[in-house]
């Protein structure tokens, strides 16, 4: 079913395995709006004891998760402190101005951190003039493709609490991030009342994400979720998916990320080719290509016709590639092959 | 798969039929963020042609449908007209005032239809002290069963056109509305300028709806959706049932209007029941329970005893059952058997 | 100061009096933002005694302090009852979806009044489906120039009470109803959990309202005011005149009401006008040029000529005069004849 | 009328001159609603003329005048670039997430001055992913007592104009800027698209702002500040007051500059005291008592017993220090001493 083209433009393109096929074709459904679906509820169940949370939620994509936190945790007109780079501010289409409806602040992050002193300083005192403070979100990895230690998110996790402050973490990667850090997710999640993750991306489920926190939250949450329209029939099918998704896709990630350090290893290896070390995480890798007489569109082209997919590079040159279960040692042997053959043909 | 449970609670229980399960068997799919699923691009290019607009998009749920549409077509502030009963006001958790920020102006409803020298009055004209008239909704089949004509849904759409406004039609169930006015589904849907239909409930896809419309409404909604946490991943499994709901499902309407007529002739004969016969019109049949001895959670509990599920009368004794391919002439012969042994027993 | 024009088109228009000039011109005044203006607190103060609640806010406008109360009662989403012909629905400018982002249920009045049963009905019981109700708004004296009975606003407040709902009125002229009902205005304002009433009006201030209610929601109101830019500095000014019209112009509004109802009588009288005498309790009045040789235009130029400054008669001839303390027996002598001219000169 | 209290906290705490309560008392007033207010008219005219756009709106405040801008010029869901330590991020109690409604990027200022290249790098392209900028908001002068240059808000303006993004001036002390640069003000506006000044502060007027920009852009606010209930019925008392803050106190705004360097400079001669020199540019002077045995309390109350009013330093020991119309040289004599023998005492 699948053709044999090598898609490096995300880990979200990833199709799903053969036996999450047979797992939807046999999955037992019911309506979930009305609590009948024993597959998602199988999964929820799931998700939360692995995430290490009292409840989840399956919901259609990670902006539906990580909107939902933050229209579940604040009140309008609240305020949310969270890093300048990351994914609910950056690449979520503004909804938090829309959903929550939340005044945003942003800080600047290094390494995906924010300054901790930082933080402290921007929590609110109470005035007439200043909004409250409801919420700072964390995210882990990075959709740059770092990954942040958790004694970071312990600490942020602490000034947090001394305000009673929650803590949502946009973990649309987070498996990614325990198999980085070679430890349990519950590790990371535990510095959090809340945790988003993506069920497609690198665990190759084709629709949803969880949303998991406490009993309460969640209670909370899926009338919210009713409200945006999130409100699923028979889901089972997709959950069917999502259950092997987290039980055979989360063990075999570091695959990926070694597939991953090897392109990046390689691509070094090209002249004229940058690659950004810093954040060489997961299974993303970012570089750049310095020099070159062709044009983005022409590269993307070229690509095309040895049956690689990947994103055009910007007008800097800057490239992502992201390695995924159907990316393998050999594809990036052919991947670096043709890049090399690009980049000395000039 | 599916229990030989008789479920009447609603059309949204409808499981997909086992062809279904074949087709999302095999179902070719892609990332559909990227625009690259086959399957959601086929459906949403059949849908259109069937409902008659130019393009259409693949969405989760009718309340998502609906609300993206108002938030497509309203811009925050401005002012709504709609049926005091509609499914839009009354039962989408209020999602107008979060998502599409709008101004409600409710209606009364006579068999479902607002009244047009009314709606004339109700068009704000230019005003410092005026919000903006924005938008008209309609809604057909109507969800408390009834079927409106199509020259009310023509003047409606005249008065609006005159004034330039746009109509928005919440079909829901708009393939029995046209089975019941034994009509193409595009003579009603040409009295809007969008229209929302649902690919679950009696078409029995699992999880979906359609939002359709002209090409640069459906441009701006597809940017919305994503907004709202509705860009899919590989959905095309969610497609490749929708595709055979249209296909197959759209024409055998109307044994489920027979099983509810039937069904509603034979509760008629039994002592102590009263059924409202004026919105007999689709796969919807409400009556009341006039006097019975019995709770309304004894009621409920003798039908799971004989393998059916229903949702128990409320106060007043008032109750819905819902046909659909899953309940059979047979099934219904054993609800009403089953009904008068409650009543006679008494 | 004030020119010898007759001015009926509203009593907005109404002038302050010399003794208010005074009260301006000597006022104590200080930074109010930081609650140091005395004579503020004075009004403030005298206001709520007045009026029965326990604090009250000097707010920029009538429709500041119904919005304010809004945004103060209810939370994101949840559902408001309220007549459907009510100032805060029909003549704020869609505030309610803006401000307080809320999901408005218009009910029919009959003579102001919502039907009970209805308002019962209205109330949502917790389901998946539903917003929550969280406030109804009475409005007395109707902005049509009707009063509402105590007894009917007792009913309200007790199906309120019931449900733990609060209620807001919208009493811009309140004193108004007061004074038609020969009652203490705390008589009225008892079955309200806020009220907003207006010192300009029939009251004479040049600006500003007061929106009263318990310590707690005044005290919350105070920094929503803040948030919504009603923090004004050295606003004793305005307060000073306020003052005066509480203490002075509250207790002469029957001479409004006796001119209102006179003009009225005498406009019966001729042949062709047809006074609306259902709501012609206060200081409006509401009547008809049934047929006229002369354009709406024409009409208000007319008077123009003659000194008199009225809105023209819409598009059926309907028109509404307001009595005001500018507005004398004599004025009104002046009107009537002027009438009469240009109906029988056709 | 006024007690001889040197009041320190802010400008907003300047009382209005004699002057101008004499122009109060003879203003000719009318019904702004109705566009009758000759004396608003003025105003609204000559703050146009002088700030240099086509037109100008009286306004309640300076939070109500920037929140309008806001409001006016951006769709909710857009999103406003903007310096981290603006007074409409820090300082409007989060307004811009409940009026306007839009997703707020703060950047790193410096010297109030946020990067070129950093402002060029936020303005969004076209993106399924991303919000659109609808505005970038400049402040001059700074809250912190900062002025920046022309040139800064030149280049601003430039990278604005060829993405066809308006700028939005919050000029609360505009007139102080211009006197900080010598220059008209007029040469700082005019690098803006609508700017918001305050007639309070400084400029001693009692209560109101203004804002001012294109005709077609005052057109849209006027709607929106009746939305917001900043409809005023007799406003001209307060901008009868409002014309002599522009006539007669922006030209004498340097004695309070020169005021407040004189107090720098005193203050940096007191052992203890530490003056943030880089911001002295207006009427705004921050320092820190870097140790004192006194709590902030006391020192408050030392300073309440010589009838001098101030806000008690932070828990650092930050403090500031605002001249004004109010505050002569000799009572900043009278501020030094006292701040000596508190320090000095110890």
């Amino acid at each position: 079913m699948k053709s044999r083209v090598i898609d490096l433009r995300s880990d979200t393109v990833s199709q799903p395995t053969d036996e999450m096929r047979q797992a939807m074709f046999h999955a037992e459904v019911g309506d979930d709006v009305y609590g009948d679906d024993p597959t998602v509820q199988k999964l929820e169940i799931l998700a939360a004891s692995m995430i290490g949370k009292e409840a989840a939620l399956f919901v259609p994509s990670g902006t539906f998760g990580n909107q939902l936190a933050l229209f579940t945790h604040c009140d309008r007109g609240t305020e949310v402190i969270l890093g300048e780079d990351c994914h609910i501010f950056e690449h979520e289409v503004g909804a938090a101005s829309i959903i929550a409806g939340v005044h945003l602040r942003t800080l600047q992050t290094v390494s995906g951190k924010m300054d901790l002193q930082k933080i402290k300083q921007s929590i609110r005192p109470e005035d007439l003039h200043f909004p409250e403070t409801s919420l700072i979100c964390l995210e882990n990895a990075y959709s740059n493709g770092g990954v942040v230690d958790i004694d970071y998110m312990q600490e942020v996790y602490c000034i947090a609490k001394e305000k009673n402050i929650p803590i949502h973490l946009d973990g649309a990667r987070v498996f990614n991030a325990a198999t980085y850090l070679r430890t349990d997710v519950k590790e990371i999640t535990q510095y959090s009342d809340s945790v988003m993750f993506c069920l497609s991306k690198g665990l190759c489920a084709p629709v949803g994400s969880i949303l998991a926190g406490s009993t309460e939250f969640i209670e909370k949450a899926k009338k919210k979720r009713k409200l945006l329209g999130g409100g699923w029939r028979q889901s089972g099918f997709l959950a069917a998916a999502g259950i092997i998704a987290l039980v055979k896709m989360t063990t075999r990630l570091h695959e990926d990320h070694e597939n991953a350090l090897y392109l990046a290893n390689e691509l070094k290896e090209i002249p004229g080719i940058k690659v950004d070390s810093t954040n060489n995480h997961i299974n993303l890798v970012f570089f750049q290509i310095e020099k070159t007489n062709r044009t983005p569109e022409e590269i993307e082209q070229i690509f095309k016709e040895n049956d690689i997919t990947i994103f055009a590079p910007d007008e800097n040159g800057n490239m992502r590639f992201a390695t995924h279960y159907w990316v393998t040692k050999e594809d990036i042997d052919k991947v670096i092959m043709l890049m090399q053959s690009i980049l000395i043909d000039e």
